[in-house]
């Protein structure tokens, strides 16, 4: 089968952006407005993309003054989705650090009855601090115990999906017989973290279970991925990077005993796009005059765990030094690891780095004509750095519409996309295999 | 302002009798089919019934081979309801028991925003012992600690959406002020059970927070439902004990320092309806003939925390004697003081208890004409019984749609029902007020 892009759209605020949310030409509903969300998923299903993704934290960030976020839960947001879009694909962020894995396995199985097939699970283990302190606890779990806590939350997850044979349901009303009892089984799982009997109470989704989406980028992370993700999103600052990110996910892939097209790797890609670079590049400087450094000054804070960025001049050139050592980072560490990286490698200073940051935190950015845009993911896409991207228009829904009427047709023309669904469930748009069950 | 009746719809299986979805006339939709509870909650809506309800329960039951449930999880479903109805107001069972409050605040608090004001949350605290066995537990946890964890839930929770003035969000793009930070505060909560700093990361619903709906007639679930309900589901078997409930209901919720007609009284009540009472009575015979008393001897065994009622025979007249006292049962004690009660007052053999609690597991059943069910609705109503009802249709959608065409325009034409909705939230419809916050 020929080998296409795919591609999803991440909704985050009114674009990625830091200061989308205030530009004149952002989308005009409020963001605890179910209507803006339908609104741009029904774009996103207009230009045939894969998916929509939306995004998570577990408190709130203390930039709110200033910054705007996306404010539905995002399993209640997908359950109104599934009913105003037919084909695109859903994906929430959820924490196996913060859900029992019961409640989580059955709002997605829900999620997927509901669909008729169409949800992805972004799986996190929740890396922000503050998070800590609205479920019980005083300090952050730290990142060795997440991810041990995490893969054992998906296992025990995996079991319940599994704990219905897909023909367990009769609804057989002449015989009264409603379901096959030898069809379904309980779990039984007692492991370090978790004691859980199943089965879930639930028949079986038409995917067996959601898609599994991975997003961190850590050694931990990439390893977790390896043995579970069939979507992995990813931070690449250069095609370089992304190579080797790339090589060195699907070598873990295939050291797990899994095809390697089972596993698409999807780098953020954050372009502005206009009928010339010029403009483009115009516009990209208007949207960061719209920023606040002390905002993303305490984003900065939040990425590192909560160290104190307020002593730092912000027009003085940046050392390694002013930042704490990655590896003692409890928090979401790959993401640190690429900052303290562009600090060495590009000699920013403050002013300079959060300008960065503030594009798409830490994600690819750029800024072009449809043709640069579509030629730049033809050259990722075939050159062995992506399997396709993680859409993020830095404005919503203008920098989305002109991705779908300029971008996509290019792409279509040079046969890197669909030019319609062909499939009915994510795993059918991902090209990924329905899992067995046991039985 | 004129007193009228409430009607909430609850949404079980292919009706309320057990044998409701082998029935020939049920529903043809898969009960894990959105399509099913899309249909019965716009056949409500059509009726202008004040909301619909999903039950929930957290394992499966043993009875899985022979009796049908509903599947979707019922958050997720109201999501997916909010979409696909204008005006009704949609409530979902939740457990405080198993969740955690940060969570399940968020997610109704979502639903809030996604419904417009219309979500209303039944707050229960499980009852069911293999639901333990999913999140951890060997055993249920007693009685009385259920409610006294879910009373510090229920603090946490209005604690955490009061903590979001109405005013706290500006969005104002020219000055670049997203929110007002001092309208937007920490809970600081520590208690015995929880530990939860807040704030919630969600701008405040249109409700405020969701409808508090109880269901649980014990003493002590009196106590809980007489300081936070707002709408009290409750099974009453005749019209004698509806009114003491009603009476004893009333006077807690006064002694609480609340006014009596913020807590709404709703008997369950399951209707056989047909042109002739006759006619009404074969139609509830028929459907009684599909039941299979083994699995109402399972149910039974369920209700009584897992007690063994498998060597009582059919057909001898019980006795008190051959059920646990209930106030040993760690389980939902109210409605196991009802069927002991009914067992010494009916003197009734097995089959015959087991055919009375197939009809709505022990909520009040009736069959008559449209006429007759508008009488009982009025009489109860007028003459301190009830507020309105629970409405439990032995067979959806037909007896539910019987129930639209001929009962409600008898209702309207004696004053009782809306003729329109005149509200847009389901406190509006349910005349509740606001709560206020700590602004």
């Amino acid at each position: 089968m020929k080998r296409e892009l795919h591609i999803n759209l991440f909704v985050q605020s009114r674009g990625h952006h830091e200061a989308s949310w205030r530009h004149p030409d952002a989308s005009p509903y409020a963001l605890s407005d179910i209507a803006y969300y339908r609104d741009v998923a029904q774009r996103a299903e207009a230009g045939l993309f894969d998916s929509i993704f939306l995004a998570d934290t577990l408190a709130l960030m203390d930039t709110v003054g200033h910054a705007a976020s996306n404010w539905l839960e995002p399993i209640t947001a997908l359950g109104a989705l599934a009913m105003t879009t037919e084909r695109i694909g859903l994906i929430a962020t959820a924490s196996t650090t913060y859900t029992e894995p019961f409640n989580l396995a059955r709002q997605f199985a829900s999620l997927d009855h509901i669909t008729g097939g169409r949800v992805g699970w972004n799986i996190v283990t929740s890396w922000l601090a503050p998070a800590a302190r609205n479920f019980g606890g005083t300090s952050l779990v730290s990142h060795d115990e997440r991810y041990e806590r995490g893969e054992e939350f998906v296992q025990v997850a995996k079991a319940l999906w599994d704990s219905w044979a897909d023909d367990a349901v009769l609804d057989d009303r002449a015989s009264g017989q409603y379901a096959r009892a030898d069809r379904i089984k309980p779990i039984n799982h007692e492991g370090k973290y978790y004691r859980v009997a199943g089965p879930l109470n639930m028949p079986r989704g038409p995917q067996g279970r959601p898609v599994f989406v991975q997003a961190g980028s850590s050694e931990t992370g990439r390893r977790f991925a390896a043995r579970h993700a069939e979507a992995v999103f990813t931070a690449q600052m250069e095609k370089k990077t992304a190579q080797a990110f790339y090589a060195d996910l699907k070598a873990l892939v295939v050291a797990e005993g899994r095809a390697p097209d089972q596993a698409l790797v999807l780098p953020g890609l954050s372009p502005v796009i206009a009928s010339t670079e010029a403009e483009a590049l115009r516009m990209a400087r208007g949207m960061n005059d719209l920023t606040d450094p002390e905002v993303g000054r305490k984003r900065l804070s939040g990425r590192f765990g909560g160290h104190d960025f307020s002593h730092l001049p912000l027009d003085k050139p940046l050392a390694p030094e002013d930042f704490p050592d990655p590896g003692t980072v409890q928090a979401a560490r790959s993401r640190t690891e690429v900052i303290v990286g562009l600090v060495k490698r590009e000699k920013f200073t403050l002013r300079q780095l959060l300008a960065y940051l503030a594009g798409a935190r830490g994600h690819f950015t750029t800024a072009g004509t449809p043709e640069q845009i579509a030629d730049l993911i033809e050259d990722w896409f075939t050159d062995g750095a992506a399997d396709g991207f993680n859409l993020m228009p830095p404005l919503l829904p203008s920098m989305l519409d002109v991705f779908v009427a300029e971008v996509i047709p290019l792409l279509q023309r040079r046969g890197l996309f669909r030019t319609a669904y062909t499939g009915r469930t994510l795993r059918e748009h991902f090209g990924l295999a329905r899992p067995a069950t046991a039985f």
